[in-house]
């Protein structure tokens, strides 16, 4: 991954609780990839994460939100996922741009396909390389969950989340050729071998290491 | 004003240190009218105007500040502008969507129209009835200015200045019909007198109070 050409960039995508942070961490450290995240991976992403998850902030509107996680998304690409692409190491991130459109456009019920301009248009039209969908039926992952204070999100309920899980598996029906979905049910080092055996085939020799 | 009808919009734009904040002023209280301002007037937008304009913060990629701005003008009107206008009454706001395409596009050199589809898009296709234009010479309206410590678009320098002056001639003269220009040069009590001129002939007598 030194010979000149630029990264590829993996996006794990899924619900809270489903298990892609561990799955993330697990892929960039076999890759000797960037682990990173979003929201809230940049100096302006931290204070961007607490607007728009603190639930004692002042509730946001349902554009103001689209709005901010794109400007972290403009500001992680810009600032580090790009630049680290250019160098032709690889980027895994936890969530990028099907976070938006699961989250805001099916899970909040915005339009779509104006989401995908704007997120577009956010990341200078930046799309992962693969995204891998770590599919989990709703009460595992709420299960999953349980303990801490929930955030904006977490706070949500059942019924959004049962949307915002259908509108991930949906962006994946329509984008096969950059989306694989694995099932998130299981132990994590099983889930890990599907999930590499996914990147293996789909990006292909560069990334065996 | 209380016949419910909706109310009119009316946004003063300019460079730094133009006037406008002064003019946006007497004209509300003499229409009567909910005086308001953009980057800030909400609670998500006092965090968002910190992160555009403290010189001490990290810079802002270009995209980022552009989404950040529409961000606060999309909660600025779905919390404060549109339902003031629902109940009848007029608002005056210092700076609205022209200062996006003149600071961001003109200014910064982002594509125009793209801006103007996202502006469109956070503010969910919401204009002004009418915007006005202070405009002044740049040498004066960073005289104006100095003394404080300048925040991060105020330290751009005059080039920057020029650039997003112009620009905010060029929208006006695009849209004759909704932009008026008023010269700032001036004293204070002469120039309301003319921008009460253009409200009155622009928008009726439903202006007069």
């Amino acid at each position: 991954m030194t010979d000149g050409s630029r990264g590829r960039l993996i996006a794990l995508e899924g619900i809270d609780g489903c298990g892609k942070s561990t799955q993330a961490q697990m892929l960039a450290i076999r890759l000797g990839a960037l682990l990173t995240f979003e929201p809230g991976a940049t100096t302006l992403g931290r204070s961007l994460r607490h607007l728009l998850l603190d639930p004692d902030l002042p509730p946001l509107t349902e554009r103001a939100e689209a709005l901010l996680m794109a400007a972290d998304r403009a500001q992680h690409v810009a600032e580090e996922v790009g630049p680290t692409l250019e160098t032709g190491r690889w980027v895994v991130t936890d969530r990028f741009s099907g976070s938006t459109l699961a989250y805001q456009g099916y899970g909040r019920g915005m339009d779509v396909s104006e989401l995908g301009r704007l997120v577009a248009w956010a990341t200078g039209g930046l799309r992962p390389d693969l995204t891998v969908l770590i599919d989990v039926p709703v009460a595992l992952a709420k299960g999953r969950l349980a303990g801490g204070r929930d955030d904006r999100f977490e706070a949500l309920g059942t019924p959004f989340f049962e949307r915002v899980a259908d509108g991930f598996r949906r962006l994946a029906t329509g984008d096969p050729e950059t989306w694989v979905v694995v099932d998130g049910i299981g132990d994590i080092d099983g889930i890990a071998k599907i999930v590499w055996a996914a990147v293996r085939e789909r990006l292909g020799e560069r990334a065996g290491g």
